[in-house]
């Protein structure tokens, strides 16, 4: 991070307050971005409403237009006071930015794309920057860590899942023969996913006993298998913690792999890996 | 503990029989006590049912009244027992029994606030402290005492899923274009909640195909990350277990349980506990 | 085992037989026995289907008559050839063996009491019994040993889910107030246990916003504590195989519980406890 | 797997393009395949669509005669340049790619059976075969390898949740007295699986006071047990990684990997892995 810092007075000053939390200045920037960010998402909602959308229509506007501003701002302030530009216009959070910025302005222009309001909304995801920042909040970092290490193989998890349910889905198909809800392979792969997920919407539901009972074991294979993303998360959680360290001295190889000292009998460890 | 328990006589007696168990006053009281609360709260439930509201009007108002003197007097004997009377008042069982004693005073006065009945209910509560002073029943801590250490970060967590359901919500309000249930954004948002908890009523379903789509993805990804949750618990189950050292000099407290040393600074750990 | 085991001749060969799957004669007798209960179970399942009710009555009479016959001989057979009777018929299959073959002798007396029908599908409940026996299938005496340990902070858990259920549902009921399906508590009681869950039903679902809100924080709650139950669980399952041992000639203390030598320095283990 | 490779100059090319993936023209053909399976499953899909059905009627036809084509040819290539025919043929990826060839030309000669549809669904699996040749994707197989070894134990639980199922059901069945839904054991057993797998539908809800009891009972119970396969998946998941010693002597294979001698008998452990 030091090296991110830029050498000159204001924008090395602008780095503290918006990068870090630890000065008082960084703090009131953290807490009105947050206020900022949730003002912006009610506003959307609210927006949403038909009969505050048509009563409000001119103060959502320009509530939003004040925003915007106050984003465009922020945007502009983050990218000039980093050294390694292009590193934080290239991240995840550098995108969302830009992206909730976009999205308002393209909505002047055409105002009949809806689709960029979720746009908007993608700022939400900023409140995790900000959590991040606050020292006893280093949890969501855990959270997230444990999620990046795993997300592969939940996701492999996923595709064996979708693939049953496609299976699945199109036996359904033929066994209920084109009955209510079961009219085509893709609406019977929509009933096989909210069966196998436990989610149960109940707007699509077996009608012939052949049906039920196929269900039956659908819904048992999703209540069984729900154990393996569980196995992979518990395997990833405990192995962040987990890289022991051998101790020279003692032979003890149970120090934990951040450990600088042996934890039974004091001497320095020397990490090799 | 021991230094709350006041010297004198009889407020010793009352102090040994309400807040401990190992006598046989004190068990007695505890069931008592118990039947008390169950017996309170089947007023309440019955109370909601229309036909014996209006049968047994008078006898549920006198019934309660009663239950309401008990409660109020083992309370006062509750303050005046112990020694540091604010800790056990300001603790959340001391405003449990504050409350639901309080909420049927105050619905005397003004039997229109539907609101009071719940906090009667809160009651129930009580049932945990009953149950932590039964030596069998060490296990209710345990479970407390997991949830306690894990629940910061599964809120971090569940905050996650609700910014998740905000944004699948608000793009699903655009993909449906305000078809039955998807009307607003706070609709749809209730709808994704409804979905990636996998609880699934079925009282709001997507009608489109791309709905449908996204519906599926919203399913599969809440399907995959219950595992999250799980994850953190068991983390912290085990750590328990481990009963971490705190290092005087560096302060460390990410010390294994059977550390002689610390890890950080290779000091001497002292075991107080 | 041994001490159950009956001097004389063809009760030791009875016991063999029955309680044993050893022997060819042992495992016919199981495959028989299970044959029967699959059989006797298809038969009330089959008798509540109206239509085959009616056609069939005679036939499904005379099949249970025999059946019956089969097991209260089985029954007499293991009491007669096992040494510690009195163990036997108090144990839990004893009660069920018992129950089960009871329920169709009153059947005969009462046939309008519906509820001896549940009793006779205990029987399946004898299946592990019957798997039990079975070599390779140790994974059943696991499971239950696992469940064993732990069903009782999972009730301690799931009593606390309830109480949760009951204090939100009566608050659901005052904030819906009186709408379809909360017309009283234990209605509300109900829809707040299928939410907390994740079944959701959707026979009952919140109309109000309100209403709707205080749904979402309940899901979110019975989305996020299915983790605990899941720390229970692995925590008991990982103790059964972990009581880790000492080695008192070179210090290994990561040999298991049920090792009889160091797996470091081969050196007997001695157990103190 | 170097047994297999056949002598012969153009079958042992064949035979790395088809079973490796570490040579351009064996990354082509992979991907090549991939495409082949997505194209053939979604022509399943579309065809299902009762409007596209009718106006590509013959594209569909041809399309899909090619594609079995292709599949013929890979299916002769893959049996013809390996070297052990015969444990390919009756393998599990090999049954699944005759059936899914088989299916089509089978459907040729009787049109009206529609179940073939799904046989060629089945070649969705393939692409397992597929991503286990991707280096990067070593997280398949161990999620497979995970499953394979707790399936066993997931199986017997999910008989014993069957098996709750069948008896409350039965037990619901006679509380609801023929309901709507409730007609039958079966149809009652059916709701039971719905209930306690946490998907409930909603299309069968109980209707009774003592149904309603009984159901959440039922919820309680899914919703406290779906912790036992998770607890088996993470026992699994850390057994894999623990990698078991059997001891030559006493024939012990529950040693640890890293023991170097048995806990059993103390005979020294001899690694040739």
């Amino acid at each position: 991070m030091k090296v991110l810092i830029p050498e000159e007075g204001w924008k090395k000053k602008a780095f503290t307050i918006i990068y870090r939390a630890d000065t008082p200045a960084g703090k009131l920037f953290d807490i009105s971005l947050l206020v900022a960010i949730l003002l912006s998402t009610l506003l959307v909602i609210w927006e949403s409403l038909p009969l505050l959308n048509i009563k409000y229509r001119e103060f959502f506007f320009y509530s939003e237009a004040i925003l915007a501003f106050f984003f465009t701002i922020e945007y502009y302030l983050r990218v000039i006071s980093i050294r390694n530009k292009k590193a934080y216009v290239l991240s995840t959070f550098g995108i969302i930015d830009l992206l909730s910025i976009f999205s308002f302005f393209v909505s002047l222009l055409f105002p009949q794309i809806h689709f960029l309001i979720a746009l908007r909304l993608l700022r939400l995801l900023r409140i995790f920057r900000i959590l991040r920042l606050i020292p006893y909040m280093e949890e969501t970092i855990y959270i997230l860590k444990a999620l990046q290490n795993s997300y592969r193989k939940i996701l492999v998890f996923l595709l064996f899942v979708f693939i049953i349910s496609v299976i699945i889905g199109s036996l359904m198909f033929i066994i209920e023969d084109g009955s209510d809800g079961f009219g085509s392979i893709p609406q019977s792969i929509y009933w096989a996913v909210v069966t196998i997920t436990t989610v149960g919407y109940g707007d699509v539901a077996p009608s012939t006993s052949g049906g039920k009972f196929l269900a039956m074991i659908l819904m048992l294979c999703g209540y069984g298998i729900i154990a393996v993303p569980t196995g992979i998360m518990v395997r990833e959680t405990t192995r962040i913690r987990r890289s022991i360290k051998l101790c020279k001295r003692c032979g003890n190889n149970d120090n934990d792999g951040d450990a600088r000292y042996c934890k039974r009998c004091g001497d320095k460890l020397i990490t090799e890996d």
